[in-house]
């Protein structure tokens, strides 16, 4: 069906693509020899090291974040060998899974789905891995489908605190760019983030990060693999970067967005995530009030700044509400995943975005809860609003607006 | 400064391009001959009788509104003929003040910049011209610069009510595609319309509808005139309806915006902008409550459907919400203009928007009142949430909600 | 019908426009008070300027160039003065023709279309006008339908020699970019250009060039007149340069074109332009050696730069060249206009050309010439291909190729 | 450095992407569960069978040809697993080279890369592996190294003939569209392509065909993999075609070229490549003739109609061609690769390529080859004519030229 205007795409990725990160993509390939191109790579490796904080290794594949999890796995684990997966939701469950399809030998840490992983636990189950057998702990930075967000700093911590060798390994594919990371101040080894996210690309690239240490373990993996091998791409013929042809359009792509993040400068972006995912907060705790939703993670510092999932009421499907909001009201929402799903939806609010943006995205959630009956209190705007108002100037405002001189 | 997120663009014109018409744009040029041209050409025309509800003859030039009221104006007027120019506010002070560098006699009849043309007064005063010097009058359909729209209609049976032989000549930039508009049933001789406004196009062509009337009048106009002239347009050999190069990239732009006109229907566009421009009234009477502002449209049934304008308090530079909207809360807005400079600002509603764009652009200017201190009420976006919610269903919504049962 | 592949655009006007401007072209409007509008318009004038090498004022128009035409017109001559029209060709008889429709007294001078204008002619003639009736004398550069240029610089000396007060106002419209032009030193009070041709933009703009002389002639030219004015349009609000809403995406596409020609430099654009017209003239002439064909320009140092008018045989309507090397072989030529109309085609080279670009176009043009039996040398792109190589190095080649020790 | 004009790409992939592509790319992402995105993958997937001509099953991957080896490898090809891999050139060498690195033990068949792949030669390999360990043939259709292109049917009949049960597993990745080939009918088991070389898109995806025995066989194969397995990817829920996230944007631009290749009618279009190759073999036999270049392929029923590889004189360095050629005279060449490093260059000739296009690359060819000092015949070009003007009409084409009457 047609529908006029701009589509809201709230979903957790794909984000919003800005015009500029378009515009850079409508361009006729260049020849592979072209010493153009070799710049632009280097300039997307340059910033994704910024992005991931990082003195180690990027390697980008022409492939998406799952192809991410399966390079970095690929390259740590030889079949046989045991990860650890802190639960987390449905990507920690997903993860695991790729990770068994692999041959990996796999336990999942158990958690709550509403809060972040437990150090204190992380620390005592690898204390009871004596032998030492788990290779990698894995855990999701922001797991998409609950918009909880964990802590990696003290996973790690709890990781020395076990005395336990476990690399450390992070899915920061919904985080990178929207929430803090620095993997070399953090102990994190290997991290893997994706181009459709906070970096605000099309899907089509995976990134992985790796230090020192994740790569001397990758060389030794006895895992037949080319595609994904660490190794080989780091040779240094240019082909090799990409295992043959660079995924260009990508890249051309990845190179103005990174561009884009640079100048807008990361802290900022990040400082803009939290601001607007503040505002989302408090209009689901307004809606709240006199209804039927709250958000799903407990503690707000433990909710990502990417994603919110709002947990809906038993006997209600929240699909209706996906696809209400697409057909009718012009807005794009996540489901929910796994143990979540028919119970939850999920507002994105991550990449290129704005306040109008996000404040129309509310507005339209709620005529879609009011359209399907469900009961929701109608102050959700106005404390979104408040927060905006009263949460530090957005970026250019004066830091003090002029008085206004108004008779009374 | 950069700015991130998608700009919200809500001046009253130009007005967002769809991306399916930019992307129409992006092309190589045609070859003046090719047949494809003449298509595109004949495919515009089409569309724009459609859109002006005339039989009568479309042309279209490269020139921007001004242009269209010159063109108008050319083929009407000798020097030293006269208008009759009922005030509407700037763009009817505006055209008058083209229509004198003309060399036309233009006289104005004063009107309140807060309510539509008085049909009986422009009908007095017909009266009073027994001599049928007058030979056209020149009405603005919707002023941008004060948000009032005038009834043609009534002002066509007010001419015929005095028996006056006076061209009825109707400026309907900034309402053409917006508002209902019925060129032949309502009587107007000549209309003119424009590419940036309610037709969703980037700004650069000006249409002009005349009946066969106004075709009969220009033919004995005495005033030299070529590149404006109807009667060579109207010549047979492509060249000669555009005077030269046709401007072949705001034809392939506007192609592509009159199909989505047509696909959406010119009836349920107008219904959208009603329904829009509603919300946006009901959101500044809520401001209003408890603050200074206003819109200025005294009457609900006079206010545009394009554009509102909102009188903010005496003492208060205006121009401040404009500059500080742009600069720090990401919408553009216009300001006042003409006796309402300084004293104003205007919200656009028109051309490709729907429902969480206009709510993103109402936060945004909440945001805005509230940053530079001016008085304004919290319940602004619930009553324009309030407004979409009842005031029947958005495209593709479906006609009874299914109820929901949700446990108490 | 589907073609394959790249259309080869070679009509003289428009001409192939860069990735780079229609990019810059695909874009949201700006705020019409965006203060980045006024930037760019700036960067704009500021570069036609350079190209115009004139120090006077420039004017934007949306328009094309015949309303370039009617500009200039509009501010020189009040009905009824008189204007000296050399011929040229049907250029000039149009823009004659357009100049009567203004009421502006026209004198053909008569011209050889195969020739450039004569200054000796056009001295004499004005020492004929004792009464000093002659206000202006209007020039096209070069006239697109022969193919032929003109010396503007010999054409003030001839007017100076005869003591004439006449201003000189020469159309550039197909020059401009791609031949040496330069208004003040040339003494050139009026200059008229358009944006698709050399200039690489789409259609859309006119480009008016006025020195101070110019100026003060309009300020006294009694004519209605608004759109065209020059007087308003250098007032110092902005949107009195362009009487109206400023044409926003025409503008955007200038800058990035402008930018180009800068980034190039005029000096290194004329140059190439230059290269790749030879390039045509000795394929042409080398088809010509075995068969009917002739470059219509009679003399080498006459021929236009920018396109290239080749007569074909009497009996053969020439009409069907352009068609069947549009339908079948992939090449938009342009065809014979006024006197030439079924007597010649052209090929244009203007704008943003390569060598491969016009190479494939005179290897389109071969196959079509013997699709349609006419005789012609085999020898037409050994000629070309000999030009380009003997005629000095293109850009960035070395200047003395390595020599190649290839052993016998 | 600036070059102007339009960038000629005749590398064997990526190849010039058509602007309708590009402008289907130019879009904002899709929710990925919007409806919208899965009519697009049936379309995409519909049509990839009818490139392919199979009926077995189509995945997607967003990856590059590589990937595509590895994908057909993985599920083929337990590690230990036994490969035949006739020699043909540098890309048989590299996917060899993949084989072993994924733990199949690999042989050669030697062979010539001059030549096409002898099928008795395959026949008796078979009939030499009597244990029936050689699980799969794995043939490159057109080696883009080398430009030669082998009888994929010969290749079935030979290893029927041999009654060895090896499945025939085909790298179309150059020739797919470009060239007949029929995967049902020809006895190919599994077959590759990729979408940035005849298919006119941007890299980034690469194709997999497979056939029921295929399939069958991959189910039984122990090798843990997941992002490239056949079985998950056929699952029911819509995220297991990509193993996650769509590549959205690279399938907006496989729909849009997919439709352009139907539309042309695959057979149009394979019929245009081989006019196009024959156009450029002409020429570079002319070339020839009084120098020192000879096409690789010895047989013209051998030659590849994507690429064409063009042999240097010994002591020259080709690579010099491919520098010159793209910083001078605009056109974008192959290198040599392999044994042919350093001794060949290669020209492409596919995707959305014209004649115009490909005459202009044969002229910026000659005119690098003259400025390197390379002895060359003038013949190329009219050669290159001849061989269009004769070979049957382009597309539309009349039939018969209607003849020409011209006096002598």
């Amino acid at each position: 069906m047609h529908q006029p205007g701009r589509q809201f795409l709230h979903t957790p990725g794909p984000s919003a693509i800005p015009d500029r990160v378009l515009n850079a993509m409508h361009r006729q390939p260049l020849d592979l020899s072209d010493p153009q191109l070799a710049e632009i790579v280097q300039s997307c490796l340059d910033d994704l090291k910024l992005a991931f904080a990082t003195a180690g290794d990027v390697f980008i594949y022409a492939a998406n974040g799952h192809g991410g999890w399966e390079a970095a796995l690929s390259n740590i684990f030889a079949p046989g060998e045991t990860a650890l997966v802190p639960e987390t939701g449905y990507f920690s469950e997903s993860w695991a899974s790729h990770a068994r399809m692999l041959g990996i030998d796999t336990q999942i840490m158990p958690g709550d789905i509403r809060r972040a992983i437990d150090p204190d636990r992380l620390e005592a189950t690898l204390r009871g891995d004596g032998a030492g057998r788990i290779k990698a702990v894995l855990v999701v930075h922001a797991d998409t489908a609950t918009g909880v967000a964990s802590d990696i700093r003290a996973l790690r911590a709890a990781i020395d605190a076990a005395r336990h060798p476990a690399l450390l390994v992070a899915d920061v594919v919904a985080s990178l760019g929207a929430a803090p990371f620095r993997m070399d101040e953090w102990g994190v080894d290997v991290a893997i983030g994706a181009s459709q996210k906070a970096l605000m690309g099309p899907p089509g690239l995976a990134f992985i990060a790796a230090n020192p240490r994740a790569r001397a373990a990758a060389v030794s993996v006895s895992r037949p693999r080319h595609y994904w091998d660490w190794e080989y791409r780091a040779g240094v013929e240019g082909y090799r970067r990409f295992c043959g042809t660079a995924p260009e359009h990508g890249l051309f792509a990845l190179q103005a967005a990174l561009n884009m993040l640079r100048e807008e400068g990361l802290v900022a972006v990040q400082h803009r995530h939290a601001r607007l995912a503040r505002a989302v907060w408090r209009a689901v705790e307004a809606w709240g009030v006199a209804g039927d939703l709250c958000v799903n993670a407990l503690r707000p510092d433990e909710r990502s700044t990417s994603v919110t999932t709002i947990l809906t009421p038993s006997g209600f499907d929240s699909g209706r509400i996906r696809e209400h909001a697409r057909e009718c009201r012009g807005v794009a929402l996540g489901g929910g995943l796994g143990a979540l799903a028919g119970r939850a939806f999920r507002i994105g609010h991550l990449g290129d975005l704005n306040e109008p943006m996000i404040l129309g995205c509310l507005a339209a959630v709620e005529l879609t809860l009011r359209d399907l009956g469900l009961r929701c209190g109608r102050d959700g705007l106005p404390a979104a609003i408040e927060s905006l108002a009263s949460s530090g100037s957005p970026p250019g405002a004066p830091k003090t607006p002029r008085p206004v001189a108004v008779p009374a």
